[in-house]
């Protein structure tokens, strides 16, 4: 029986889980809280991540060892790594926990994004902010997000004010973007080195977290392509194995690469109904040395997510083609609980049952429209 | 949070598990074996059917109880019944346990079905002979599933041989029928009597043991209608809460009714990637009282039944539109240990993908052609 060992037991786990059982996996769990989400589909090793033997304990009887969140301490992942193959592999983490490193890795690879500036110091926010003018986006190097560590600023004063809040660590500073849309992208590559991209996601934010996806992505081919040769670009120069995200927004004249998530993504989610095969479970294919499946669309799909208080479940059920995803976690303003994903045949026929949803659960405020 | 007991921890109790956790469900298992697949995916009363003190302990917790398998003893079942909702309900239950009240049900319903007569000695089997002819099938009316407990007897020695090998039990002797196929249809009931039923499936099976799956089944609308008539006017008069399986005979001049299954059954696996919802969900949201969900099906799926031996799995899995399905059982002579399940976006598109998976892990013998 193979045997997988997650770091973290949140929502990713316990998806991920839900995909791996099917292959005639077992999970084990590494995290610090009481009855996170994943608790019930595996072991779940409660401790905290400087308690290197735990981690020892924990990779000591499984095959392989993953993570379902970029920030586990490298010296948990290293000690892992002491004892069983780990993927993403732990140097390939390691360049992705910083936003300064991620942007020179961009850098080395060819791929474009803002410009931006590090600074460590409140005359080095100012220097930075000489390079890349204002607005800009003040973000902490290390353990943002949904929107968490970064401040939108448009002043010095504020740039100041906000580096302060951040808590005077250190910071990129990035020339705030005008663009037309937020997209994604996750590709999957495995460990013979056969790459499978998904199609590129719409992603709509609100006050810094994911509210909704569209999937696949009203885009045309140049974009798509464009998009997917972005992804295997890095997979590739890491030499990564499992699924891998990029969050890009569409600027006139293409598309900048905004972050990295070294994992599988929220944005990700509308896989399990509306692809082929599922991130999470190609996520596992890569890592486990298995053939990666088919990551073409079935239909249109759009997630939604059920941030802050539960749905009306009965209603949301009735819905044709909605999926309901439950974590399993207490209510708390602002807390994802769970998601939704709204399938059709077409996105013609998605978009009224998408607003029926959304009617039912709330959606991200206005602005945005549906094109079909 | 909502919990489910069920009786059984086999595969369709691990795949209710499965299709449960993203409602939002716990699960309680029932079942006397040690490990069984279904153990690492809730919490595992293992008991014999004839503790009723455990049994009370099982559905204790629970807000509804359920079985995987129609020959949970009745004892057990009502005093589950005590404490919570059952569905399917004990008496409808009871009703399906035996399979010549079974005929007396299609009976009453008005479902046609192969002529037989019961018999509890020798002489009775004698007269039940004259009645119906030979050949016949002589059948145990209690315990059997994948042919077991029954026999085809093809002279009146061989009748009664027959049924002393089956241990000289109560049985049913029926008219051994000339059939085109095999078909199997699976509707659900809710608790507010809402009924969805799934497209028929055209089953193949090989000394007694389903190994292949088609579905939807190539068939008219009048095979269609008449079938999902046969289904809904079960589920009608029984009152029935849940998947209820009606497995069918393609004759001359329609279909005849050769079993009940009062659940989830082999035949709809497919469902899992081939329907909009699978059989497990509407089977969890019918005895849980919420909306049933789309039994439309999406492309063409077939299902192929892991028997004895456990497959090579990155080959299988190295064909596009596969999904593997491992029960976590240890493999044995003609047990079944999962099933894949084989997609694509119509019948034409199946058919070579069906038949380099059946050259992995070898399909049914011959006969049966695939009639794309």
């Amino acid at each position: 029986m193979t045997s997988v060992g997650i770091f973290g037991a949140g929502q990713l786990g316990r998806m991920l889980a839900l995909a791996g059982y099917p292959l005639g996996l077992r999970f084990r769990f590494f995290d610090p809280q009481a009855s996170p989400p994943a608790a019930a589909l595996g072991t779940h090793v409660r401790a905290d991540y400087d308690d290197l033997d735990a981690v020892a304990r924990f990779a000591g009887g499984v095959d392989v060892v993953t993570f379902e969140f970029e920030d586990v301490p490298l010296a948990a992942v290293g000690a892992a790594a002491d004892r069983v193959p780990v993927h993403p592999a732990p140097p390939v983490l390691a360049a992705l926990q910083d936003r300064w490193d991620e942007r020179q890795l961009l850098r080395r690879v060819g791929l474009p994004f803002a410009p931006c500036a590090p600074a460590a110091a409140a005359a080095e926010v100012s220097a930075a902010l000489d390079q890349v003018g204002l607005p800009a986006v003040i973000k902490r190097r290390r353990s943002g997000y949904d929107g968490r560590g970064q401040r939108v600023v448009r002043s010095r004063a504020a740039a100041l004010r906000a580096w302060h809040e951040l808590g005077a660590a250190p910071v990129i500073v990035e020339a705030l973007q005008r663009f037309r849309r937020e997209l994604s992208i996750i590709g999957v590559r495995g460990r013979d080195g056969a790459v499978r991209i998904y199609p590129l996601a719409e992603n709509h934010h609100h006050r810094g977290i994911l509210r909704r996806s569209l999937a696949p992505a009203a885009a045309g081919a140049v974009l798509q392509a464009t998009a997917r040769r972005y992804v295997r670009r890095l997979l590739q120069a890491l030499d990564y194995v499992g699924a891998l995200t990029v969050e890009l927004f569409e600027v006139d004249g293409g598309l900048l690469v905004n972050e990295l998530a070294p994992r599988v993504h929220n944005s990700g989610h509308w896989t399990i109904e509306g692809a082929e095969t599922s991130q999470f479970e190609n996520h596992l294919r890569a890592v486990l040395g298995l053939p990666l499946g088919d990551t073409r669309p079935r239909g249109a799909a759009a997630m939604v997510n059920l941030i802050g208080a539960p749905p009306a479940l009965p209603a949301v059920l009735g819905v044709d083609g909605v999926h309901l995803h439950l974590y399993d976690k207490p209510a708390r303003p602002q807390r994802k609980l769970g998601h939704v994903t709204v399938y059709a045949a077409d996105r013609r026929r998605l978009v009224p049952r998408l607003a029926a949803v959304e009617r039912l659960i709330g959606g991200p405020p206005g602005r945005r429209t549906l094109h079909p």
